[in-house]
């Protein structure tokens, strides 16, 4: 199987490989020449320059590489073109097998706007808004009349806040609907945009799903990545400290509901917002995620593996009541970045890499002690997951497995973590999206 | 709290005592003055020579050691002092808490001969022996004449292997009756022996359990110890795979049965031979044991935070139906012996040492890159414990995780681990606790 990105999610991907005995086969920019994927891996294949655009996001590179390995699949891991839908349905045209949901659902929810319909055709709810394209200045208006201010105007293409503007009052109008229309156009080809009401102080909870060619689509629990900052997760976790087992159980059979609606197959998940004890729809990734392993540590299924089955035609060899989410876990995300300094990444050398060791510990990571992290990609190297009986247990141990972390050579998120951990608000479980610009960094 | 022990064990202890947010004190002998434990206590005493019996085993020292560091108890380990009764009764009688079994119980299993009457007591099965002391020929040709051969003459302070003497037939019974009398008496100053009959092929099966001072106790699952070398384990998994459901259960109760009998507190392990689809009680180890993460990654129960807990009188939080097993489990014991040789140990310097991470691995160890291993303990310096969802996914991620090892500068027992991983007796579960010494090493 040929694996179409590189460092952390790479290893993984090889490592899953390696448990159903598939030979694995790296590709690697010039940068990457020596990285711990490259060393790992089967075999490898140079695919173009540093910069992302001549090596990992080139798909002609890659679509070569895998015909020079005799590749049978491609996995895409996450980011780069995990979510590009010409790439998924270049690779179904191909001789290849492809490594996630098919580019036809990829498309129903890569347009936020066809995503809510769905969602509200399956009865799942959405954050209150259009499933319309909006264009003009009035349709905000009367949008913001009859829900009230503030209002977000989202690129239809967008994600990760780009294309996302928020309107505070009437006067704004006008200014961010074409600030929104110009980012759409820019970043995504698409300047279609539309309106939500704009949820001031929500969690971000989403739910992973994976489903299967014979119609089977089950939900893995739930995951609380409400630490954010600027949109960027930096720390998630399972169960989600709000919800109280009804409302949990509504929002995973929610995220089932609205996946089956669109036939969806392969890993992804279903990403919510929640508050005022109420949940709202925002969009699926149809892919696997950063923060995947918090929902194996709960449940003991290996979500890389069963997206290799699942994609080899096998059936989800679980039931939905099989799946059964023990303990608490929180994942740590280690960013070659300085949180003092505005979380600027700062690439460098790996002089000193010992991560930390033993109960309730594990570490993923792309990088071992002397590697470097290169300037032109994610600034994440490792995911720190620690898992425990409950929420308490965890976080003790998160100290722990902080203290126990020395890396010397690149400033690290650990600082910021270790922060958290002492923070009451955290611990006591009274954060939204915005706590960590408000409260933890007076941004 | 003091941890009166070294390398792996008391690392695991102090990050116990990390997670309950207690101080830990170590205490170190001349050759360990730089070693991980130390490094990591909050505080450290020095307690003498790097002998053994000039440290680790100078009980005033240890105590000494308490009072300096004003400790309120003292934690044992395994190995050492670990199931010296004296030592605990000292404890016991001084300022300091036993984090272990009371000094009673553990006189009660010391013997094996009172350990069989307390669970012949409680119905617990026992290999057919006497539970009397045997001290003529006449009476081991009786027991023969009966039972059938061979005969495995005990001592009865033995453990280990020592004083341990087989008799397969008539003309050895003089020899190896005076053999045995006179290593339990130079071993364990006890030349009191006994008889049972010897299981030529059976599996090593033991039982965690754990107690509380309020009369509760229960039992954790049980682990298969069956890959041995000369009665030293070298892999154990959870559950053992020759067990079904029902004789698992029984198997569990009676462990449970038997500690109850003898008011047993703290955590422990009732260990059993189980041959012909019967199981057979052996003996009592009243301490934790280096095997004991196995069931930590099944049951997500943390037992030597438990060991704490319930020392400080705390009630066992969990009824036994909500000790719920899930999963397998396997732990590799790393050793820095050569396995090509014997399994001579050879201590030396780990110039490198790069343990495994990723999904479904665990690693415990007393040590860090360019540690030394010292000649004057015991070889075990780090242990693998790799889960999964059942024992196939354990062994396809234990064959990765070793390959992921890198140690260099001391041999170790990871090429026998791996030959062990790709050997179709142990893959097929047809092993006993003989299989390593006639099938793979040809002894």
């Amino acid at each position: 199987m040929l694996i179409a990105n590189r460092e952390e999610i790479a290893v993984r991907i090889i490592q899953a490989c390696a448990d159903l005995d598939i030979d694995a086969i790296a590709v690697y920019s010039d940068a990457d020449e020596d990285a711990k994927h490259v060393r790992m891996a089967d075999e490898a294949y140079h695919i173009g320059g540093s910069k992302a655009k001549d090596s990992y996001l080139d798909q002609d590179a890659l679509i070569e590489a895998a015909r020079a390995a005799d590749a049978d699949a491609i996995h895409p891991g996450y980011g780069f073109l995990a979510e590009n839908e010409s790439f998924a349905a270049n690779v179904e045209d191909s001789e290849f097998a492809w490594i996630g949901p098919p580019s036809d659902v990829m498309v129903d929810f890569g347009e936020k706007t066809k995503a809510r319909k769905i969602m509200e055709s399956a009865d799942v709810p959405i954050v209150p808004g259009t499933t319309d394209p909006v264009t003009s200045a009035d349709e905000v208006e009367a949008f913001a009349e009859e829900h009230g201010y503030p209002v977000a105007i989202k690129a239809d293409g967008g994600g990760g806040g780009r294309g996302l503007k928020i309107v505070y009052e009437s006067s704004q109008i006008d200014a961010k609907l074409q600030e929104a229309i110009r980012e759409g156009d820019a970043y995504f080809d698409n300047p279609t945009v539309y309106l939500e009401k704009f949820l001031e102080s929500p969690r971000h909870i989403e739910v992973q799903i994976i489903g299967d060619d014979h119609g089977n689509v089950r939900h893995l629990g739930e995951r609380d990545c409400s630490i954010q900052r600027r949109q960027q997760k930096l720390l998630e976790e399972s169960p989600s400290p709000v919800l109280n087992d009804d409302t949990r159980a509504e929002l995973c059979e929610a995220a089932c509901r609205g996946a089956a609606a669109a036939d969806y197959v392969n890993a992804g998940t279903v990403e919510f917002l929640y508050e005022g004890g109420e949940f709202y729809f925002i969009e699926v990734n149809a892919r696997i995620q950063v923060e995947h392993a918090v929902t194996e540590e709960l449940t003991g299924i290996d979500l890389v593996k069963w997206q290799l089955r699942v994609a080899a035609g096998e059936e989800l060899s679980f039931t939905q009541d099989e799946v059964d989410p023990r303990g608490a876990a929180m994942e740590f995300r280690i960013n070659a970045e300085d949180p003092d300094n505005d979380f600027t990444p700062l690439p460098g050398t790996l002089s000193t890499y010992e991560p930390p060791r033993g109960i309730g510990v594990r570490v993923d990571d792309g990088v071992d002690e002397g590697d470097s992290i290169a300037p032109f990609y994610d600034s994440m190297f490792a995911k720190l997951i620690v898992t425990g009986q409950d929420r308490d247990e965890v976080l003790a141990r998160s100290k722990r497995a902080l203290d126990e972390t020395t890396i010397e050579g690149v400033p690290t998120t650990i600082p910021f973590h270790r922060r958290l951990l002492e923070d009451d608000g955290f611990v006591s479980n009274e954060h939204t999206t915005k706590y960590v610009e408000r409260e933890l960094l007076d941004e």
